[in-house]
């Protein structure tokens, strides 16, 4: 008879009586045809007859479909306001050139503005390019290029406000390290020229590309935490590479890891130290670091620390040229060439045997200089509230390092220091590129001739005061204290960088990030859910003590994003286990647990090996004699289950849109079925 | 006015009114300070007061602790009934040889029928094993080798009662194929066979510690969907393989792919084709397949499929014996060796130069032949209602095939085709493969010298007889009605074996596998939400049409697993972009969305860019003067932004346990609010 009920209840779907309950657990079971009836007047108030709206909901859109979709948003974003047609061709090149959009709203109080900002920007700019460009292991004048047409170009382009334009010290850090594999810059500086070029093309090509294909979500492959370990390793390496030039040594390796700049150091020390350099430079450090301090303290003062590594510089320079320092072992620049940027085109070197190696560290540059610009331009538009279309920058990026690598200049990006420093000068457009640009042109014609005498430890020291901006260890406790296994990815990249090479860092980042998402996705958790109080809301009873058990029927919610062959097995084999405990533990007291509810909330997927786990689940609890219902599946997985023939299994009558339906429904068959035994 | 109601609905927690709203949606606005004394009389039903149970949660166990305690759970499984410490050893034995306990209840009953089905297994073993030596490239008897040896192991430490234990083709083709590539099988059969021994030698000791590691879930890693495709391609290369039997071919490729093994066989059949072959194999293939045909047809004449390969070899044997076929182009087995198994301590080779090869290849022969095995075993386990726990059989396994790799045998493993057939045959318990083996022991002493004469044409021809039950299409066609992305990895699997290799085939499969996990995990989707009628539950508005929107109010769940680096970005800006949409739309109407609630209920895991990326959201939404609720965080989530302050941003107040407390407070601020405007 109780069979015979149970059935009837499930095909004719029976009343849900959330708020009730309490107050009536019980339903007289003799009359149940009355009761069938009832069920008719009362459709919309059933748990089983939401549970059809499930059953018979849409297929979702297929997989193709989603991917098509979201291919044709990232190709043909789709704009409401549609202009005339006549219009169309300047609006293109209006958003192809932003220039040409604020450029005719631009005023002279504005210039004003920007002016101060670039020649703040410039002294800045100046003495960073050359210690970027020796960074990369090049001539200081490609430094010096690097800061001419990349920020011309970028100001066509560009829509950021703020942003630097030039070179910076990681991608620089990142170029010398992966070319000085391939030719080593001291014995063949011309192929070292030639594939940096080569590889500034790559980048630009593929920047302009993600941006064109709209893969602005590339840069995003960067985790936060990633991007602070390995910009913390790369600043403690660039400071490393510093040594050389601090002390004055001729001898070092073309290794960016700790242990092998430390050897190189311990080795060349005895031999070759001229103490010269270092007081040279630790004293302009020292000087360099307390003119931050002051602007620091006074915000007014901000072009104090902007004017001090170009005040360094000419000091040491006509200190060392009054000294004649350079006879007695300090280092000085002596490679300089003067004028204007000299076209590369020709020595683009698209033939040898370094092409692919060339397009593979153009890859990364590109990526690393992207993240690091778009991540810039994107904290100052914020501060003055306007948004920047990551694609549209990819772009514009893309062309100035194209341009700039048939103009002798090397991988530019935006420079975070050089940025900030423009926004404190106030600049109102990129016009302040402009005119930094220009002040640079105008000093490589004029002084370079100057700077012959410039000591290597005074740009040393430059790059050393530049680092600590780099290391961000408030940011990195944070990150420990909000995800551990996130601490763990940013101490990976860390030591990746430190301990073997930048693009190792690289790799183990973007690998350690993926290989969390894997985890946490696939992680075989489930969890005992309970009733909160006075809801219809059923909670973790670990996460919340105040909720209570429903006797007789055990409620677990897979807590994984997808139930799939990774993860599927284990899964069902750990439900088992517990609902046999449970029910050891509840048949002493209640009779055992008649019904187990499958929360699948989370359950965002499931495969085919997912659907075979939850069938031998169902099979195993049959043969308990414990009824299986399945509370909430999400909509791909009522459908594939559905396609899969499972519902027919456990009968459309045990599916139901919330726990709570299943619970109540639960307790209404167990206690019929009991009173009916 | 309304700024300070709103915060003070805030502080003091409105109360929820979830039954009563559609009748009483408005609640006089003026007397607030009534209302808050209401609220304090029932703080149990508040929304609010709910959300203080989700602030106040423990801290979830961090991510190491869930680490051990998986860990500790594989290793030192806790069982329940623990028995008397003097029984302790015996039973460590009997788990060890499950053959202690139920050898001691063995009945004469039982071995008659055991008899039986060992010898019709037998029957089937001895030329299956021949063919799959042939298949593995090596002399035959290594194959009856296979077949004395590990079963009898078997039979020992293992706990099915209805697998048989042997070589296989699938194993068996892919240590040729990779073995093939080290050394040459027909240049230095020495090498080759001492690497075999070797590769057994490395899969017995990885099953083993497999097993006593518990890493059982490792046979998970290869989905169902992968391994039909795999095992499909795989009985397409086999078949494809012994076109060199059928046809008599002397000179074959070591390739495994179809378009070099088509190649091979084009370039060669012109020359040297022996038509004799082709019809003598194609005749006993007509026959085999007849003889299953009637085996399907009456279940009780198993014994006649069973036994046909046995009747065909000795018949055909027969044949060539009499006709002296073997002067006139069939190509027989010619060497073969009999005797016991030889001792082949000594052969293994793990100084040489292939050990890191061996034990690769080692590691993806233990693999899938475990897959193969507990997948053999489980299925059949099923039917008879028992359960198998596969760490054990790993062991098992294991040792045998160590065991087997010191008595000159390879790879071995459970079979699917004789496991069915000793399940038909009405096998007790695993003596029937004691039987098994001591058959094909006495056939090794006393009939070795009459299978001189066998021709390969009806090797070939058995062994393209079993192939049918690899290609499950069937089986392929329901993952494609299931899940397309499945189908996918399934035709990619099958496509990596049949086009490239048999292990770029698993490569591909398993990188598929995880691939898909990914993009599912990571893949950004957003829903709007709708309340059903006539209840608390917020539902997708396109897969239930009878949801209904609140006006001012917009509910949207983000549809993924975890909000990371990876996807928050673009989640946070479709969300931003819907949101606009839908603000557009109703400012016209009713004045614009006044609270956006985010249902995060999916998002088991959040990382420190989804924290950056929901604070961005939560500043963009309040520039257009929208608020952000925040329904239903998952444990992890709410700790970690708590732990990130962003709880403090947003005001702990819009925090909600359900979707429905958040939009029956956000309905009530924004109607109090409109009123006091």
């Amino acid at each position: 008879m109780g069979l015979v009920f149970k059935d009837l209840c499930r095909i004719f779907s029976l009343p849900q009586f959330p708020q009730t309950l309490q107050k009536q657990p019980t339903i007289p079971t003799d009359n149940f045809t009355m009761e069938l009836q009832q069920m008719d007047v009362t459709p919309a108030n059933g748990g089983s007859d939401r549970s059809k709206w499930l059953l018979s909901s849409p297929d979702p859109p297929p997989p193709w479909q989603e991917l098509f979709t979201s291919i044709k948003e990232a190709f043909f974003p789709q704009t409401k306001n549609r202009k005339a047609k006549e219009r169309k061709a300047l609006l293109f090149l209006q958003t192809l050139f932003p220039i040409l959009k604020w450029g005719r709203n631009y005023k002279a109080t504005k210039f004003k503005h920007d002016l101060m900002a670039g020649l703040t920007l410039a002294s800045l700019c100046i003495p960073q390019s050359i210690v970027y460009a020796n960074l990369a292991k090049l001539d200081p004048q490609y430094g010096l290029y690097t800061s001419v047409v990349p920020p011309l170009v970028y100001a066509l382009m560009g829509s950021s406000r703020e942003i630097a334009i030039g070179p910076v010290a990681v991608v620089s850090l990142l170029l010398s390290a992966m070319i000085s594999k391939l030719v080593d810059p001291s014995a063949d500086p011309v192929a070292y020229l030639r594939i940096a070029f080569t590889v500034t093309f790559f980048s630009g090509t593929f920047q302009a590309l993600f941006g064109l294909f709209r893969l602005g979500f590339l840069i995003d492959f960067l985790s936060h935490a990633a991007i602070v370990g390995f910009m913390g390793g790369a600043a403690i390496v660039i400071g490393l590479q510093q040594l050389k030039g601090l002390l004055g040594l001729s001898h070092f390796t073309n290794e960016t890891d700790v242990v092998s700049v430390l050897e190189a150091v311990a080795k060349a020390l005895p031999h070759e130290w001229y103490p010269l350099n270092f007081v040279l430079g630790c004293s302009f450090l020292i000087f360099i670091l307390i003119t931050r301090f002051i602007g620091r303290r006074n915000k007014k003062l901000f072009w104090i620390p902007a004017m001090a590594p170009l005040f360094s510089v000419i000091l040491s320079t006509l200190i060392v040229y009054l000294t004649k320092a350079d006879k007695h072992g300090v280092k000085i620049v002596k490679h300089f060439k003067g004028g204007l940027n000299p076209i590369s085109v020709h020595q683009l070197n698209f033939g040898g045997s370094y092409i692919g190696d060339s397009a593979k560290i153009g890859l990364i540059c590109a990526l690393v200089a992207l993240t690091e610009a778009i991540g810039v331009g994107r904290s100052f538009a914020s501060i003055k509230g306007y948004h920047l279309d990551g694609n549209k920058e990819m772009v514009a990026m893309g062309f100035m390092n194209i341009v700039g690598s048939f103009t002798s200049c090397y991988t530019a990006t935006g420079s975070f220091s050089r940025t900030a420093v423009n926004f404190a000068a106030g600049c109102e457009t990129v016009v302040s590129n402009i005119v930094m640009a220009i002040t640079v042109l105008i000093s490589l014609l004029l002084f370079t001739r100057l700077l012959y005498y410039t000591p290597l430890a005074i740009l040393a020291s430059i790059i050393l005061s530049a680092l600590p901006g780099l290391i961000d260890i408030n940011e990195a406790y944070s990150i420990w204290k909000v995800d551990k296994l996130d601490f763990l990815v940013c101490v990976g990249a860390f030591c990746g960088v430190l301990f073997h090479s930048v693009e190792i860092g690289l790799l183990v980042a973007v690998v350690m990030s993926f290989a969390k998402i894997i985890i946490s996705s696939i992680k075989p958790s489930t969890e005992v859910l309970g009733r909160l109080p006075g809801t219809d809301i059923f909670c973790n009873m670990v996460q919340f003590p105040v909720a209570t058990k429903t006797p007789g029927i055990s409620v677990i919610r897979i807590n994984s994003g997808t139930l799939c062959f990774a993860n599927a097995n284990f899964i069902k084999e750990r439900i088992v286990k517990r609902v046999r405990d449970e029910n050891e533990i509840e048949e002493s007291i209640r009779g055992g647990i008649r019904v187990m509810v499958l929360d699948m909330t989370n359950v965002m997927n499931i495969d085919t090996s997912g659907i075979h786990a939850m069938e031998e689940l169902h099979k195993d609890l049959t043969s308990q004699g414990i009824e299986l219902a399945i509370a909430n599946p999400r909509w791909q997985v009522i459908t594939k289950i559905k396609a899969a023939k499972f519902v027919e299994k456990i009968g459309p009558g045990w599916i139901f849109l919330s726990v709570s339906d299943a619970v109540e429904t639960s307790l209404h068959l167990k206690i019929n079925g009991l009173n009916n035994c």
